[in-house]
């Protein structure tokens, strides 16, 4: 069930045994196993999961390989309905602790905007990432092609980029050393772009050019194509290179400022969980992009699984604790 | 492609980069993540994987609710086909390793059995666990319900238990104990049932009863019901005991003798892995069932993608070792 504005005050006091910040497929996949534990659970999306950017997911067993992201999440969003969760669009602000209990800051509404709180026992963070992308002067050029052939994850993608010129974004020194030689593995025709954005070392310049990478250090103007097929890249000198697919690696943005008053371990930008993805806080738990390991839709599907189950195992210990055995 | 018997010997000297033991959902998520590293990958399946008996795959992210696992099995054997890994309807009997490869011994056919044996760089063990039924003189009478409202897992199937009178058919006193209070998490109305097979302690008994748990202790003799919906047990001694639902906790026979060669370390029945699912042998990764973990079919399907990248990662490490960076 889908929380209207009008409604916010009816459930702003239930004390929800579980508020689900992100409705990704790792949220989508935990509320649907705490609903299914009979425990009540929130999840609050801002909508616009990464996955909601993906014209096609090839890799996600069961689905047929050219569905798009946005299918699996209306999909997930049915299957979380029909077991009676509920759903809240709006942008968490701020979580604090108070008692036993986490206060959630939310806004609701991008006109009229209403502040509000919500309470519950746990927290699931699956607010994941969301990538950079080159900042161009008309961003809309860059949607047009991100997500088709214009990729941001190697791992997902690096087989549609096979024998291909491929176009490689930077958006650092440290990007190319990490993944130049994997991406060699899928094609030996890449062209690095740094879009002017860095400095690149000299030493590197030439390891590069050993290995007959060519490098662009020139601003890109514009990407070039037609229907969302990316089929060159302009400079601005206007100097046009001809590529048949790009990726794009420029880091990333994580959602998860509001757990800005828990001092959570991290590694990088990435918290730290243990094997049911529970964070250093015993009540917080990070599941998908936004912990440390791969950032892959099914890997976050399964790590819902795993943080519902382990707080249904937390609070069924709880209510039986006073139980002999 | 599936290999027909006639042909095995045009693939029994290739190298795999990897094989994998057992096609359900861990095993075909680990193939098609490897073909689409460019990796050549084997699956041998003898068929029947856990998930093929489920009648209703409620909570696994993206598919509608009342899906067979079958069906989960069949889209990703064609996941897995369209990216072109090899299949094989076959047993694996024993794994040996000579230099830097596994030879894996398979028998082909059960009528005029062939023996042969394929050779890879990496095992992936996804053959999972089957769970021990009731022994009763009529196991096709088991197999009328068992997986549709006889349930074997209560992470997945407690809330179609709920409030609902249960027969949990235990197959030891640990059973009892680890399981029960999370029974009545779902359910108050349970009757326990030994059929005989062993004894249980004065004390449990005495806390059963102050718990309002019945205890039956006499042999089941038949399940009743009609249309695979189970609505009563009988016992040997002509008692009949209506039900509504049931959860068989009598444990589980775990597919993995072909791994005795390898003093691989294990929990209990599990094998012990790291993140990725590598076990102690740096060439063998365990998935799913198989593993320490829970078991799940959202999280197998994440166990493959998990084994299959770092196998990427391994094999393009040494590929690069040489090069730079």
């Amino acid at each position: 069930m889908e929380i209207k504005k009008k409604d916010l005050d009816q459930y702003s006091n239930k004390i929800y045994d579980a508020i689900i910040i992100g409705g990704g497929a790792g949220g989508l996949s935990a509320g649907i196993y705490l609903q299914r534990f009979c425990l009540s659970s929130l999840i609050i999306d801002k909508g616009k999961a990464r996955s909601f950017w993906m014209q096609e997911l090839h890799n996600y067993l069961g689905l047929p390989s050219d569905t798009p992201g946005r299918n699996l999440l209306k999909q997930g969003k049915q299957q979380y309905e029909e077991v009676n969760g509920h759903l809240l669009n709006g942008y968490v602000e701020e979580i604090t602790e108070e008692d036993e209990h986490f206060l959630v800051k939310v806004k609701v509404g991008r006109q009229n905007t209403i502040e509000t709180t919500f309470k519950a026992k746990y927290i699931v963070a699956a607010s994941g990432i969301i990538d950079h992308l080159p900042p161009l002067e008309d961003m809309k050029n860059v949607f047009d092609y991100a997500g088709y052939n214009l990729h941001v994850c190697m791992v997902c993608d690096g087989y549609e980029m096979v024998g291909k010129k491929c176009g490689f974004i930077a958006g650092s020194e440290a990007s190319i050393r990490e993944m130049i030689w994997n991406l060699s593995w899928f094609t030996p025709h890449i062209t690095i772009f740094t879009h002017g954005l860095f400095e690149m070392s000299p030493e590197l310049k030439e390891i590069l050019a050993e290995n007959n990478f060519s490098v662009v250090e020139t601003p890109i103007k514009q990407f070039l194509g037609h229907d969302h097929q990316m089929s060159g890249i302009e400079l601005i000198d206007g100097t046009i290179i001809k590529v048949e697919t790009g990726l794009i690696s420029m880091g990333s943005k994580y959602h998860n400022t509001y757990l800005e008053n828990f001092d959570l371990e991290r590694k990088g930008g990435n918290l730290i969980t243990d094997k049911m993805c529970r964070t250093s806080h015993p009540r917080i738990f990070a599941i998908g992009d936004l912990k440390v390991g791969l950032n892959q839709v099914v890997i976050a599907a399964g790590d819902g699984a795993l943080s519902a189950t382990q707080i249904w195992r937390d609070l069924c210990r709880k209510s039986h604790h006073k139980q002999p055995l």
